[in-house]
């Protein structure tokens, strides 16, 4: 069965005690309430550790004000079963306070990845995750850590954070999973009730014309670009927030395809920001 | 025979070994050109762990332009001989390139107390500092690190930052070592002449001045301030950047003295810039 852990000294504690035995820790930090994209990261990391850390923690930091911080879902036991059959040894579930604790100061910052992208509309949310990030790391001790390819410039920005910091710590990216309609699976997509699902598909599909315009030979971003916006005029309930096409590791903006490349979207439908990408190899 | 090591993979698979065969591991950071301030904090942590690192690396992003960073003083082969002298068993003296490579872009801040009192005239100064010393938490991977209290505010910062980014290291705190003149050991006197040398005497002399005040019976801030700055006076080559009384926990400024008070001074001679205080418990 799971183990349960909830303060920081005893999972420190532990993982430091796992290290001696030369037990390679893995970990898959969540914000809880898990999806099928949430248990694929568990299996994906499964075969990589001895040990293997789920974290549960809403974090408010990387929450803006006006944000769904407090509308967030969560259901405690319905995630620890989840993790259980999922194989999931221990989950670390601390509180906020016991992360936050009282007068907190200290922020990991990326610069410049953190400011471009989804970074426009959520100035504050990239410093958020690389500083609990940076705490995971330190109370988890992992050896391995997963993240979603759906949230692509977090996972880049991660890479970046571990690469600069010296964390000794491996990063695996774990593919997007999809609703049977196509869209991405997010915990926000509770938000939306079936008519917005509908429009939702919006992302996905714009997508699926990227990726036909360079099946097809297209390399201009602008190309491809406008082909993905003519979508989403057949969406109208659907507000784009961006298309973005760029190096899948440095996030440098792309005018024409090469390499990695990652062509993301973000649009907000009813009150759920969502977004979605691919990745092509040109 | 101290070992040198220049690479961070190699120090930081050392540090995983020596952690593997339950070895307890020392670190003292410093930017070389060793003074016996920097020899008593070998001295002060060598019972506390039994693999002992000493640190060298004069970290550009801690200096602001027009500082000295070029200027600053270096002698590998001196610190070498006194570092293996006095207990050292690794020193980890890695390049610039190999610790901020090409296009670095992440920086640990501690917010509020990297902003006040020095961080009044060096404001990126303490954001350097604690990026450069989360980065060397994770590659020398220590268990305990000791700091001077020379650079008190600095100090203060490191304690937070550990605490707030649940770094598992513990961190000592060791007394500030004098010239027999009185004047704190620091680098930084390399660059002062026999008069300069003197005048800086003004801001111990301050300092002992605070004492007696408060072994008086003085517990406003403003009396001792005003009775310091007086002793400045006396000393027309120094320019005074600060007087500050402080808690030494929380750097909050306090009004009347009570627990366990930092009275610091700043100040300019020369081309030097010197900082020194005491700490009192009222």
């Amino acid at each position: 069965m799971v183990e349960i852990i909830k303060k920081i000294k005893e999972m420190q504690k532990r993982a430091e005690s796992f290290r001696r035995m030369g037990k390679r820790i893995g970990l898959v930090p969540t914000m809880g309430f898990l999806h099928e994209g949430h248990l694929s990261l568990i299996r994906n990391i499964r075969n990589d550790c001895d040990v293997l850390v789920v974290s549960i923690f809403v974090n408010p930091t990387q929450f803006g004000p006006g944000e769904d911080f407090k509308e967030y879902p969560r259901d405690f036991e319905r995630d620890k079963k989840l993790i259980n059959e999922n194989g999931g040894d221990i989950i670390f579930a601390p509180d906020t306070e016991e992360i936050y604790g009282k007068n907190y100061l200290t922020f990991v910052k990326v610069r410049e990845l953190s400011e471009i992208m989804c970074g426009r509309s959520r100035p504050t949310h990239f410093e958020g995750v690389t500083t609990i990030v940076a705490k995971l790391f330190n109370i988890v001790k992992p050896h391995i850590a997963i993240f979603g390819q759906k949230d692509a410039q977090q996972a880049v920005i991660i890479k970046k954070m571990v690469n600069d910091l010296n964390f000794d710590v491996e990063i695996k990216i774990s593919p997007i999973v999809r609703e049977k309609s196509g869209i991405a699976m997010s915990s926000r997509n509770t938000y939306l009730n079936n008519n917005e699902k509908e429009q939702a598909l919006a992302l996905y599909k714009s997508l699926l014309i990227a990726r036909e315009e360079i099946s097809k030979g297209e390399r201009k971003s602008e190309g491809i670009k406008e082909k993905m916006k003519n979508c989403f005029e057949k969406y109208p309930d659907v507000k784009l927030e961006y298309i973005e096409i760029r190096d899948f590791d440095t996030l440098k903006d792309l005018n024409h395809l090469k390499g990695n490349v990652l062509i993301a979207v973000a649009a907000k439908i009813g009150c759920a920001r969502l977004i979605d990408n691919i990745i092509v190899n040109v």
